[in-house]
């Protein structure tokens, strides 16, 4: 992997923090501390990994205050995790980024336009009136159908499929096999048979949105399906057609979201999840793992909900402690009925 | 979007509907009240919608009797939302048509038999002995392994997979990433190890039917698996070895079902919903979402089912509200013991 | 289908079986009974299929010692839907192999290393430094990233997509659609984004793996994620960053594995379950379809577990009987209040 070599010095400073130790000491990579070389830096975001971290080959050290660390190089941070991923994304940007090329293979539509520093891998298909930003690159067998708006930086993997007319911003990365703009899933009946109801409406995907392997995101019927800046989607997971997901919304694998559901900012989804059509999911809220949030309902900002049908957490918890305690209520019944019937 | 452009009267014709207004209005496309210009076709299916409609841009309106709207080319039908459904169909036919072209770049085996006017894009890859009907749409990446059968008038989506031998009907629709007859998951544990059970039956997949993005339907393993006519399909669906579902089902995204199961006729199941091997879905059951229906099950004609394992719906909501009342029962025993205690 | 010719005695020869009938009967495919020509092998595993078995034209039958079947050649066998798997592999061992050459619109680096014997389709890509082994098979579409390793006599079928580094063992076999090596997902929140956490471990899967259609197994973050050998992965399956799956577990479709959890030895899991993070599932585990393991439980070794969430089965099937069975409590708390405010 190719990085860029900094030291603890330029680091620090970037993360604002201080360094102990030997500021000149080279950073060229990360790692957790087991499989560290001397030049990656590790993370120590509790006393309990004191050990695992001086062990390690690594001379630096991104650590809390309170942990010690004998002859390592630290960079004092109050939240390690979050300084080794900002670490992580200053130094590893470049590392897997090709060289701005057109293969001969990519069949490019003359209407489309290309903006510089573009990288478009074997067997790409890119239709008319396609827009590509700076600096994006597009890995083998994507397909950017007619009208698509793509942003600049971002990363589409290979065979990502973009139906014609979707709308990507800017460091959008999209994992491989992920489809963006499919048909929605509504029908009519009558007369028989299921009438398609038109899915004619557009998809639009925020800056840094990031969308997992094989996870499909539907075009609006007649409206717009639309992710917000910042959102990030897992693998497998399913998203319907006019759906709206507020800003930093982060959603697990296998996730299904119903059409024309709303969520809001910073909303949290497990794995699994289930959200029928037309709820409303406020800000902060966080559904759990598996939980079914039952058609039009609404989840309030900052409410925890579990189950199937989705209820509170405290309720869920209520409820199945009641469940398991069941034969003992039961057991306390029968010793009353008896002692009624005694008692005559 | 290119459009065929007809007036009023002829749609109210195709829909054997009465026209209110200028009936030679020219109506050129579909779309929801608030985007609609002038030649776009809206519907309004309650006297609640009279004002979005009334706004609107859109000269023609799809209304019910009891829906005023001055100044508008109504045309009158009892089901507003259906007949916008067959008006799209009908408008938009050629909507979205391509050329009837081969790319240069498709691989085609010389035993292949294609049909007239069938339009195949760039890197689609066609085994030997497949047959495809007239005037069917194949869209970049696809892949038709050998001996498939493609009936007329159906719509590849980028990068569909045709295990070798899948049937397809006519008028089939299959979006991108979505894989038809992919080996079923079956083995036989001995001598310390899984023996594949063989996997080398059918996969059929009748008329009009349309299956969601990055979708599996398994090939049967000795038997085959069978789709019928009209049935819908959402995205991320498995359907295992040998299942059949009957006419105009609709399945929604995300369920799983396994192996051996049988679905009549108008079954509805909605998403994430995880029906066990061999089991009997009757005709028009509706299976609730993130239901599971047990193994070997048997859901009857009509039945609405919810919850794991499932019940009947009227017995879920029964369920539930005993739960939730479980606390308050608990707190009655608690009285009666404490009175039974005092009495004595 | 292209087959090898074998003698019933052969067979019974590689199954160690005795023949009862013609040893010289030729068999060359297997069937189930209702299709099979009469040099089909059929299989007899109970004496209620005793009849399908006598009315099938094939002439071999794989059947128990209790099975009855005049004017057949029988191959005595303890188990005979496993010896029917067993004589499957090896009749049909060569039946859809390809001729061994390169197409030459593949794409293939100038540095991997590709052993001999190896199939590679239209419009595949590898890229630098991926090393394939001997006999493998590589059908259109398939994306071999930087520094990818697959060993010998594997399968990879349309459009898999390996992500750089991934690691195949041998006899692995890999359906169309599916990735191996995406990113994991993994954030970390501050200054009111989400900062990616790297997504830079390695992926290994071990020999005699098979991996369903569009199913994602995602690369670790600083660690490796982990599929043993002889583990078999159904369709849409979901297995997150750093997983450890142990040798012969069976992993149903649409199921998903957290982030760092550990599942045994052939462990068992339904569809659509859902494993939590950092759970440790052991040996002989079973996880019921659809059963959610919440976060950093450990399932015991041979344990059945159902339900959401998951606890023995044994206890859910109680609480669920009792849960069915609260209206009569109900009814019954109500008549002892009733007798009770009686006697007052």
């Amino acid at each position: 992997m190719q990085r860029m070599k900094h030291t603890a010095k330029e680091l620090a400073e970037y993360l604002e923090a201080v360094v102990e130790g030997d500021s000149r000491a080279v950073i060229s990579g990360i790692a957790g501390p087991e499989r560290a070389r001397e030049s990656d830096l590790i993370y120590a975001d509790s006393p309990k990994n004191e050990e695992r971290a001086s062990k390690s080959a690594a001379r630096c050290v991104l650590a809390l205050p309170a942990v010690q660390l004998a002859g390592k190089t630290i960079i004092r941070v109050p939240q390690p995790k979050l300084a080794f991923a900002k670490a992580a994304d200053w130094l590893l940007t470049d590392k897997t980024r090709p060289r701005a090329e057109i293969h001969p293979t990519a069949i490019i539509a003359a209407s489309a336009e290309l903006a510089a520093e573009i990288s478009v891998g074997p067997y790409v298909v890119i239709e008319e009136d396609v827009e590509v930003g700076r600096a994006t690159r597009i890995e083998p067998f994507c397909f950017l159908g007619r009208g698509c708006v793509v942003g600049s930086d971002c990363w589409l993997h290979p065979r990502v499929t973009l139906y014609p007319g979707a709308q990507l911003g800017h460091r959008v990365e999209v994992h491989a096999g992920a489809v963006v703009g499919g048909d929605g899933f509504g029908y009519v009946f009558g007369e028989g048979r299921h009438w398609k109801f038109p899915q004619i409406g557009g998809v639009t995907i925020g800056d840094d949105v990031e969308i997992g392997c094989n996870t499909a995101i539907d075009r609006g019927s007649l409206e717009d399906t639309y992710v917000a800046e910042g959102v990030k989607i897992d693998n497998l997971v399913q998203v319907a057609h006019n759906v709206q997901i507020g800003e930093h919304s982060v959603i697990a694998a296998q996730t299904g979201i119903s059409g024309s559901t709303v969520l809001g900012n910073r909303v949290s989804v497990g794995g699994q999840a289930g959200i029928g059509d037309h709820c409303r999911i406020e800000d902060d809220a966080n559904i759990g793992g598996q939980a079914g949030v039952v058609v039009g309902k609404t989840v309030r900002r900052g409410q925890v909900v579990w189950g199937t049908p989705a209820r509170s957490l405290q309720r869920f918890k209520e409820q199945y402690a009641w469940l398991s305690r069941l034969p003992e209520l039961a057991e306390r019944v029968s010793v009353l009925e008896k002692s009624q019937s005694d008692a005559k």
